[in-house]
């Protein structure tokens, strides 16, 4: 079958996680916007404290460091370490044709720790369990790059 | 035909906007590089102030926030946040074979908006534009997402 | 041959390329995690000043700037800022069919380049040394998405 087929059940297993975790990353770009907007405040350029039609009145203090807006950035920023890299690790790991139950495990439990480790973020948990939920992700994209690293150059000798 | 042949058109047209996009955001990487030049400033490591043949007058100031050049590291900032994502998103899409033209108009509508987006961001115009540019790129990139992602659950029942 | 098989030598070329610089990036993050733990410092949320069995004897020192965990961030934001665009426009190139001499000089120079990047970042050396280092991996990305630009655009007219 075509491996790029989403009739593939390896493939369309890869679309759903990824798409998901893309879902995820752009929402927190959302998430960044209502809270500026509840805020009123948390902006960065100095342009932002123009008057506008939605910034009717701008106040210097708009552009100071805003702990609720600053913490979803972080979480954001700790996406941007981690996601795309889950995205390009997991189409490769798909293409060496693994096992569809171990590619759902990894795939999905990669989706399932990132949902709850922006859940312990947002709800401002302990470094423990935030560090507790965000490493068998790092340890999944590790495993599948080492994966298809293998394979690839299995191939290559 | 051949999915990935750039001989297809739904291909071709990915492959066009994703690697126009990709130029834009190296492109930031060395209008980064072409400010620090020119303002001799928005250096951010220690040692960047040594004595060297590309600096010969090292100066501490040089390591204190440049906005001109930090202008551009948002952008890129916001380029980071978005186009891995456009990328991800429009090969899935392009995958679960939309029509052409409504292809064209998505990954084509993208380029376009992040081009203004970049336009808006650089002459510092008010946030209101600003982020009326980022508005569509972003819903086109949720749109892609979530119809890779149901088309890939369809399959999957 | 199927594009997309690891058997594939241009194929199984990129995956090794992209599968290094993913766990590159990845090994950032646990650099930055080892230096936190050795230096007890570098913290960045509110929440990690809290008393836990990882952080026993919290203190607010922790969460200012500590420069040796700064500097693996700031190579793991030149990372984030490069390597995303390398592993899509690394794709896009050897989807064009390029002679395999050439995209392993390219793919793996980028690897290698990348790699004294961060030895040099690493070790504190010159911003000249680490311009020079990261030049050739920016112009790599760069050629190779004109490249798959050009060759795209040639198959639309």
């Amino acid at each position: 079958m075509n491996q790029l087929s989403l009739q593939n059940p390896l493939f369309a297993t890869y679309v759903i996680a990824a798409s998901l975790m893309i879902l995820k990353v752009v929402g927190m770009s959302w998430l960044t916007v209502y809270r500026m907007v509840r805020e009123n405040a948390g902006f960065r350029a100095p342009e932002d404290i123009k008057k506008t039609p939605l910034n009717p009145n701008p106040n210097p203090t708009q552009l100071q460091p805003n702990e609720r807006v600053d913490r979803i950035r972080r979480i954001q920023q700790n996406d941007l370490e981690n996601i795309p890299f889950f995205l390009a690790a997991g189409f490769f790991y798909v293409l060496t044709e693994p096992s569809l139950l171990v590619a759902r495990v990894l795939l999905f439990g990669y989706v399932l720790t990132r949902f709850l480790h922006f859940a312990a973020y947002l709800s401002a948990r302990t470094h423990d369990l935030r560090a507790t939920l965000w490493t068998p992700g790092s340890l999944i994209i590790i495993y599948m790059a080492v994966h298809s690293l293998f394979v690839a150059l299995g191939f290559w000798t």
